[in-house]
């Protein structure tokens, strides 16, 4: 099943999204529940979801992501597939190498909350804060129930579902200040969505993320070259920090991100960055540099 | 003025501090006003405090943290005094050491918010998980105004006060996770009061931070003498991430955590460690080992 935000008449709804039909059916919930995004569907976990009202076509609704505003920062995990760590390293830019080029425990960072934008909003770039704005293209994965400790073999249990994910980096600032948030964390800099999927409709073994920018293909593999596959990120996170339901871990980026080329491919005002994962779909993102 | 989160009758009341009279004078809040501590106050930003109601002994009433869920992660900044960034470098668990043993840059990481706890509150430690726990004494700032793009000449005009923070670190996982999210997140592992106090009211110049553990003293130091200072660390954050109210920034701490002790001083079960800051008052947290 396909759960989107979105908004209808200045109204944030939640809804059903009929992918071939290109319909959303909102649910019947109060605006408060509403605000909330689908958290407000993880947190009736076992009371079922509410009825739906009719379908409107996707074309008359503004997408929002599907969490718009998490209740903290999103968890992400650096260099979790092989070849984009080898480039990572390469590149210079790694504070991080002290870790080696492959990490041997996941490296966990976060993004602020709103950093969050949805597919179709303009990712802003400021030339006066960083000149070196890359994308990378992520399988997001998006808590159920939460829990502390939790097992590996117990961890799918704890998974609502999945969403896309654009960990926007600012390299220049990430590699500065050593700790990654800042250059992570820029205001836009965390496009999701369009939408999100419920793990029963998501074969993780044979979907891939793929990145293009202006239409070229940058990034291609399958969400299970993992270096870290996702009950050990879960069991590793959890191990200490009781994890909530609304959370959001994004997985990590394949290789092809733009500071892998010699020399780096930055983005730049107008160009566009689509994310799709087979089974999810597609959130797209043009870059626009800021109003002065 | 010193301004207190608290709990009284199993509810929790936002009130003003008189230290010398050990009295506390709730708010006439509602209750989802007051659930939010202090960020009630700083959000009527301009509309004045609301009247308060009779003062009620702090030994009759249980201190909350002053906003004891932050709405997204706590910002930290890293080695920011001269000594404790060379004690931490010689340690050897680095690993942002590619950034040289004094930062050129502010490092800056986060925890997350429900590892707040109040003054009073045991800290949980599980040796199953880390077995070298340390202490990091700090001055934390409460941001009021939000913006972007902070001139250092206009930074204090966006602080609303300031609170103590004990940022304790699990340095195992510190090291392990390349990345410090993990082990400055743990569930507890963010101590923080025992109030806040309003930045009238608080002389930067002249306070002092200082650590105990088990009434030894281990930490000492003028909250002035940051490497990088308040100012810097506001304008350097907000260039291209907009500060919220109630925004919480721990500042970094001074020398003489457990780490740079040879071998290390890590803390254990039945350890109390107090962080008091001049002019705000003291925190106090005694460390538990997590039942079975």
């Amino acid at each position: 099943m396909k759960l989107a935000s979105f908004s209808v008449a200045g109204e944030r709804r939640v809804g059903v999204v009929d992918a071939d039909a290109r319909t959303v059916a909102p649910f019947d919930l109060s605006a408060s529940e509403a605000a909330r995004g689908v958290v407000a569907l993880i947190e009736r976990n076992g009371a079922g979801l509410p009825r739906t009202l009719s379908p409107i076509p996707l074309g008359a609704v503004t997408l929002e992501a599907p969490i718009p505003v998490p209740s903290r920062n999103i968890f992400c995990v650096g260099k979790n597939y092989f070849e984009h760590a080898s480039e990572f390293a390469k590149s210079g830019f790694d504070s991080s190498a002290a870790a080696g080029t492959v990490p041997k425990h996941p490296i966990i960072f976060s993004k602020v909350p709103e950093s969050v934008i949805a597919t179709g909003e303009p990712v802003v770039i400021d030339p006066a804060v960083s000149t070196a704005i890359d994308y990378e293209a992520e399988l997001a994965v998006i808590i159920g129930k939460g829990g502390r400790g939790i097992a590996k073999e117990d961890a799918y249990d704890h998974v609502w579902g999945y969403t896309i994910v654009n960990d926007v980096t600012a390299r220049d600032l990430q590699g500065r200040h050593s700790q990654w948030l800042i250059g992570k964390s820029q205001d836009t800099f965390c496009p999701m969505g369009p939408w999100a999927v419920t793990k029963d409709a998501f074969d993780i073994e044979t979907a891939a993320v793929r990145c293009f920018v202006n239409g070229d293909m940058r990034q291609n593999a399958k969400v299970s070259m993992l270096i870290f596959d996702i009950p050990t990120i879960i069991s590793t996170l959890s191990q200490g920090i009781t994890l909530k339901p609304g959370d959001i871990i994004a997985t990590g980026t394949p290789v092809g991100v733009g500071i892998g080329f010699d020399p780096p491919k930055y983005l730049k005002a107008g160009d566009v960055v689509r994310v799709e994962i087979d089974g999810i779909g597609a959130i797209e993102n043009r870059f626009a540099e800021r109003a002065a």
